[in-house]
């Protein structure tokens, strides 16, 4: 992994010339994407063989742009682009890559190429790396690094997947507490091998315990002879090793960090983890619910075609179920439908109307729940508040639908029956759409992942019950 | 706004004492949220008017955490709560409220109080506070600012809402290209006006146009006679003034800046933008498709219920008027109904498989747009992809089904046509699900929000149709 030599990372690169600037500009639109004209000249020279036009073209994209072009092709053009630019493939552009290009890419490799990669990386980027490998590919890699880049890598993948213990970085910055500004400066300009990747400084107690954090801002706006226990900050925000990701991607958020020291059982300080890294698992996070509410698994676009079927497969066949036993509850109607055909034109109204309103709740509360603002502390003011929007719309769409269907039939006792089912169905929704998914949390299932069954069936079967059984109570059947 | 003197934040505090760290153990739980007890403790206290107690649970908090207590409460708590607790209402709790809770707090305070409160605020904060009054309210409040601040913060209402301009911190520090790393270092230490909130220095050219970046582990590590210049990092992701806060969470996210200069039209620096203000956007923009596509507006559990409704009850009305569309396919099909009631059984399983398979395909094609993996670079590969697995669900889903409605009615015609049919739908869904986002996109419409209603009314009537006319014409009904 990467160590720095003081004075780190002097870049003594003159301006973009003209040119090239011109050429970047040319690479990417205004909402900061690659240009299909771009995508298109690289593919073509790709197709060519024309590595050299290849190379020149990618040469002057940030790493993270390099990895979006592998994501913009497809698996063949992948790989020959790999082996084009492979001078311009650094551990950074490599860490940027999508989960299954990177796969892809690195299956092609041989284990001392991979090793020679996660070398350049920081600690999380060369897990990320080594953990997608089968366990004997995971070792030829693990075999071929440095002994301490070897140590450091298994320990992380000693934690769960998805922990802060993955996560973390373990190269940073701590000092004890009878440091001073001045000390610590001194400390950090001697110390060749020290990260560069840093924002606060930890301040640790002999036994290596966390006792504060200091800003650099702070220490660079303090006089030299100022101890470091009087510009840190006490009040610290420290992660458990074992913390899940989504926990700590909510602890950055609502508290604003930068950084934050990650610590073992014991209290002990062994890693930090910096909010760039934290960004994208927020946000990956945060998009999921809509990915999981609709049974698209994770929902990658790069995902192995066979894969993606599978995992959406699983779902259809799951909600056929659902629909069977919904269809049935319309079997029970038969005799009536075959006397007064016209329930069957109108019944998908009273369910599909039902789903969408149990659509909505449901996505409300996922995502209140997903950011802890639904909690047991305000459960029932929030069921409430469901039912009161629950019964307006029920009782609006319930009065459209009804006073419709009275005057273009002729018949007011179908508005009636109708507008009466309408009502019930959105109450259904209401409740079923926050029921539902406070039920699974309760049991600790992750309710994105299994809500929308319940609910849709909630709402088909009652949505055709409520119709289908008033028609025939009420007598419109005959 | 808060401008701190050198040495900044100076914390003299003794390490929390034993019963204060028990204290707040006791009010928040493993992940993080407030416990039941302690909200349910609170809420006692406040209920029988003992504001000594309210405030001695509170203070300990942090103030996201006192921010969290409020969305928990009702209106009424919400507001005896502020009043119990004034002394800690500083601008970190007003900044970090939701922004409902937030409109109804401020709208109960004079001007002068919600003025007192901006200018503890740093610029963004204070910006996001009085961009929600009305117009005589915000006079009021901006009169009774600084000249500087209400400068600051009326240049910043001069940009759009939901800009750069609007979200960007004025204070940072901006050195000239000459400076070394001592000088810079010094000029930190003697300007005591100087904001703290920085995680970069920015040095620029004459004009004020940002030449480059210094990420403050740099300047730390670099002995004081380096020119700046050697140590800046000269690619730096520049932000117009004008840029979209989506846009901006993206490019934070690609690039994993902390922190980025905001530029004007002619390339003048005129503020910047740190992560943790951009955290939360990407939080927002992420978790915000859940909540379009299915028409629950912004979703937020604390606003008005009045606004929710009328939100939710557009969509639904919408969705009716497709579904009475949907349900005239059916009518079509009244005879053939009356004569074989089972039809009206089995077609709400075409339709509503082919719903789920349609919103499926949409989630996946939404997150891709809005996290540009789909660009008009892949589009047709996306296309041929979403095919394939609809064919694949298709084929599997419709062999399924018509296998299981041959079998149980013994009724290999009806099993051809109901099989037929789910694969016609499935198609139908597939390619609804990523050409409908992919249109309303190419008209610079966001996708999440109006797909849904095209993609449902696309397999509902499809679903009836296919299924119905097969029927039909198969001469199943006679």
């Amino acid at each position: 992994m990467e160590r720095d030599a003081a004075p780190p990372e002097i870049d003594d690169r003159e301006p973009l010339p003209a040119a090239e600037a011109a050429r970047l500009s040319e690479s990417l639109d205004d909402e900061n994407r690659l240009k299909p004209e771009f995508v298109r000249r690289v593919r073509e020279a790709l197709d060519a063989g024309d590595r050299e036009a290849v190379y020149e073209a990618v040469e002057p994209l940030h790493p993270a742009d390099i990895a979006d072009l592998f994501e913009l092709f497809d698996e063949d053009d992948r790989l020959a682009l790999a082996g084009a630019i492979s001078d311009l493939m650094g551990g950074e552009v490599i860490a940027e890559l999508n989960d299954h290009v990177r796969e892809l890419l690195v299956e092609a490799l041989p284990p001392d190429a991979v090793a020679d990669f996660a070398e350049q990386m920081e600690t999380d980027d060369a897990v990320a790396l080594i953990e997608d490998l089968d366990a004997d590919d995971r070792q030829a890699v693990l075999a071929e690094l440095d002994p301490e880049d070897r140590a450091a890598i298994e320990s992380a993948l000693a934690y769960p997947e998805e922990t802060a213990g993955r996560l973390m970085q373990r190269d940073l910055v701590a000092v004890p507490e009878h440091m001073t500004v001045g000390g610590l400066i001194d400390y950090l300009r001697e110390h060749a091998d020290l990260t560069t990747e840093f924002w606060e400084v930890f301040v640790v107690d002999p036994l290596h315990r966390p006792v504060g954090t200091c800003q650099l801002s702070w220490i660079l706006r303090t006089p030299r002879t100022v101890a470091l226990t009087d510009v840190m900050k006490r009040d610290q925000t420290l992660i458990p090793v074992g913390m899940d990701q989504e926990e700590v991607a909510l602890r950055f958020q609502k508290y604003a960090l930068i950084s934050a020291a990650v610590v073992d059982d014991s209290g002990r300080l062994v890693g930090q983890l910096t909010v760039d890294d934290i960004v994208h698992i927020i946000q990956e996070e945060a998009g999921e619910d809509v990915l999981l509410l609709s049974g698209a698994g994770d929902g990658d676009i790069n995902e192995p075609i066979a894969l993606t079927v599978r995992t959406r497969l699983t779902w259809l066949v799951v909600n056929l179920g659902t629909a069977i036993v919904a269809a049935s509850v319309v079997g029970m109607f038969q005799g009536a439908i075959a006397r007064f055909a016209l329930l069957a034109v109108l019944m998908p109204i009273v369910s599909g109307m039902g789903g969408n309103a149990g659509t909505q709740t449901l996505a409300v509360i996922v995502r209140a729940l997903a950011t802890n603002q639904l909690t047991s502390s305000n459960t029932w003011r929030m069921i409430a508040r469901e039912f009161r929007i629950a019964t307006a719309n029920g009782l609006s769409l319930g009065l459209l639908i009804g006073a419709g269907v009275a005057l273009v039939f002729d018949n007011p006792l179908l508005g009636a029956v109708i507008g009466a089912a309408m009502l019930i169905n959105n109450l259904i929704a209401g409740l079923a759409g926050i029921l539902v998914p406070l039920t699974l949390e309760k049991f600790r299932i992750d309710p994105a992942v299994s809500s929308a069954v319940f609910v849709t069936m909630a709402t088909d079967v009652m949505g055709f019950f409520s119709f289908l059984g008033l028609a025939v109570a009420s007598g419109l059947t005959g």
